[in-house]
């Protein structure tokens, strides 16, 4: 793939500063990238890295573009205009829009026009899947659910049966959708955990990215709710009934359990545990590794844990951590016996 | 699916108080009941919403009874009630006994009767399935595998040669059971990491559950053991020859490393980390996010961390739990000095 | 599988004082082998276990040999030794060298000689496996990927278009390489996140062992890339971008964010967070859950958390943990007043 960098000003309707006929048919960070690659200057802390990019063309702001010596885009936004110029370079595979033969598909299936399915894949009766939806090799897609029109689900994703996708959805590979939520209710008579039947759905709104290997399950009195425009990192576990609103970005592994409502422009994680039933307003931002053990009711960021130290140090703080309580009763006592 | 409440209530064996005709087509919470929906008052604490809730019945305790104005049906456990109407309700497909022709099911595997296999699955050698287990479309079983009667594994499960699963569990889609334990040795003359061959197996009980994208690893000197009736979340991971006791339920995300055994009635997680080669006695709870770094030899309840806090005020926290073993050493200093 | 004690010894190269006909049929823990096993002391402190064990033979080392009733062979490095014997009793199936009739294979892939596609498996176009590949059941694995000669990758596994994998890899059940990294860049005017097309792949080396369930990402602006002879557990998050050490191992759900560098000879996890865009040197060790929230320059042992306690006296602790500002100053302000 080789566009012009003419084109490409055109194309992202970005200034050009230099020879529109520069051929590039790449991207990378302005300290690795060679010739007839594109790159960015996204912070001007870094300037002084223009001077010896091997790179052909840099996107940049108006007000660093004076030092440089290569062929500049002009963009208020390089991070943005990074978005938009990697898609030219995409190299995932476009679907085909062929259903393959070594799918199977239920009679009852309704497959709207464009659609794509793979290699041994499997799609369950009553299932519709709108125009130009891919379903990757391997999918197992259940009875009854619906996948929105443009979405796309790379190799060996599981739907179960009744969830619903919305809209220019992409599920990446392992993830699970629907899974019972976890519910069981002791029979102490019987001495024995009796499960509780997750007898609702997951429903998936519009705009929605779901990582590899996360698991979203369905509901036991309620849908889970995914809003629009969510973004779910890898290894996300989102318990039953939990209600994600829209456009909030979670990180990688993070755990959130059952009927938790979450806020809108959120962003959580990575490595994140959120308990159960409570609530979270919107524009909450969650820091690595922190545990939501209440709701939280005001905006802001939110940490728990403790900082990394050498283990050495480490263990002595731990002992300390352990004997918080006694350590302010006796600065408490000091601080009694001074006033005396 | 619709149900007569009278009839509910004599599956169920509840003592009915209201007009048995009334029609019910699913369950809800009480706040978000509509007409048809069936409800339950698990607290006191909610008794107002039995007021204004829409649902046509509602299972609660003889003493939440009086103010009620709809049919009620009378439980003295409305949570256990739940766990069984829910069955009444429950969409999950229902195996269809059938083996669809594109999975591929060795010749020396033994398959009893009314076994269902999905589409694109695939059955190694000298597997032995029981009665009425249902394999769902895509799964993988290993060479000389056994799945007890009545088992279901959903779509895309992984069970590697020579595990044993019990009687009557559910594994979800996306778990992998008896992938390798992680186990090197360093030979420090080749500097290199040699491999230890997990060349024992995993032992999983009767009513398991085990949740989508949970690993659960075989042994290396003896086999992985999970008890009947554990409840495994999603994403829960299970190290090499590690021992979970009878009836432990353990949450989302939770990661135990190997060799260590966990007792029975045990309530874990999730989030929680458990390090490799420790014993943790019965009936012990673990909070969300804990790391047991150690034996646990009484039974109650254990947690690490810290709690939640604006990042603000947890950040001065962090500086002084770095320090805490030389304010630990001032204190002291100062109580000496107030006795001279 | 039945070895005689003597072939044993020839085949590791060990000394033997005992009977070399001894028929040994596996191998076991010391307090639980049972007669034709064989077993290890792996340190003196378990010497008492010789006296009374059921095992047929023992691996130990020339210093802990005189005690011993039952035959021995001799090694300094019985660990070692121990990985060398299980391979002589590993029952994983060795793959079969035929390509499944059910598996989806393009015309345009490349595959060595003896090679192994099982069931159901799809290889994309211009995918190249190298010689005595294995491709388990279920596997997908994408346009333009490669996998070195004598890698395997057990059943259902997704491998991206582009990825490369090096040789001698064992890539574990469910495991995804190649996914899309995490990246979206705020578009306020339209009130959306914009997804940033990871255009980079993932660069796996030799010797490389990624456990069940598993995710690594393809990068956004260079390639992931995973050292030779990296060890992986299970669950393991590797974001975009990111480097890993040659030789470096990672503990189970151990989550790694974006275009970090981590060194050589690690020894990380399990359940470690590690944030974007940080460095680590070679040879550091990280303790379970420990979240690295910054760049780690000297090579050594690091950790973050706290202990584990009795929630009673952990929520006191807790307590102080939030107020551990205050109480710095309010030691600070009795040292002071002592001063004056």
């Amino acid at each position: 793939m080789k566009l012009k960098l003419g084109d490409i000003a055109e194309q992202l309707g970005l200034e050009l500063r230099g020879d529109p006929l520069v051929e590039i048919h790449g991207i990378a960070a302005l300290g690795a990238a060679t010739t007839g690659e594109l790159s960015f200057l996204f912070s001007p802390a870094y300037r002084t890295l223009l001077q010896n990019t091997a790179a052909s063309a840099v996107i940049l702001r108006e007000q660093d573009a004076d030092d440089c010596q290569i062929p500049v885009l002009i963009s208020d936004n390089p991070r943005l205009a990074w978005a938009r110029v990697a898609t030219l370079f995409d190299s995932t595979p476009t679907p085909d829009g062929r259903i393959h033969p070594s799918a199977v598909i239920s009679e009852t299936a309704s497959l709207g026009a464009n659609v794509t399915v793979g290699p041994n894949a499997t799609i369950e009766g009553s299932v519709t899947l709108g125009a130009r939806v891919c379903v990757g090799a391997g999918c197992f897609i259940g009875e009854g659910a619906f996948v929105g029109a443009g979405s796309r689900l790379f190799a060996n994703v599981s739907v179960y049966h009744g969830v619903s996708i919305g809209e220019r959805a992409i599920v990446h590979s392992g993830a699970v959708i629907g899974a019972d939520g976890f519910g069981f209710e002791p029979d102490w008579a019987a001495m024995k955990m009796v499960k509780i039947p997750q007898v609702y759905g997951v429903v998936i709104g519009d705009d929605v990215e779901i990582g590899a290997g996360t698991t979203i399950d369905r509901g036991a009195l309620n849908d889970t709710m995914v809003g629009d425009g969510v973004k779910l990192d890898n290894q996300v576990q989102v318990g039953h009934g939990t209600q994600i609103g829209a456009s909030t970005v979670i990180s990688g592994c993070t755990a959130i359990a059952g009927s938790t409502r979450i806020g809108s422009y959120c962003l959580i994680g990575g490595g994140v545990g959120i308990i159960d039933n409570i609530e979270i307003v919107d524009q909450v931002e969650v820091t690595a590794m922190t545990l939501v053990s209440r709701s939280i009711t005001e905006k802001g960021r939110y940490s728990s844990g403790t900082g990394l130290l050498p283990s050495r140090i480490w263990k002595r703080s731990i002992v300390g951590f352990a004997r918080l309580d006694d350590l302010i009763k006796r600065v408490r006592g000091l601080e009694a016996r001074g006033q005396k």
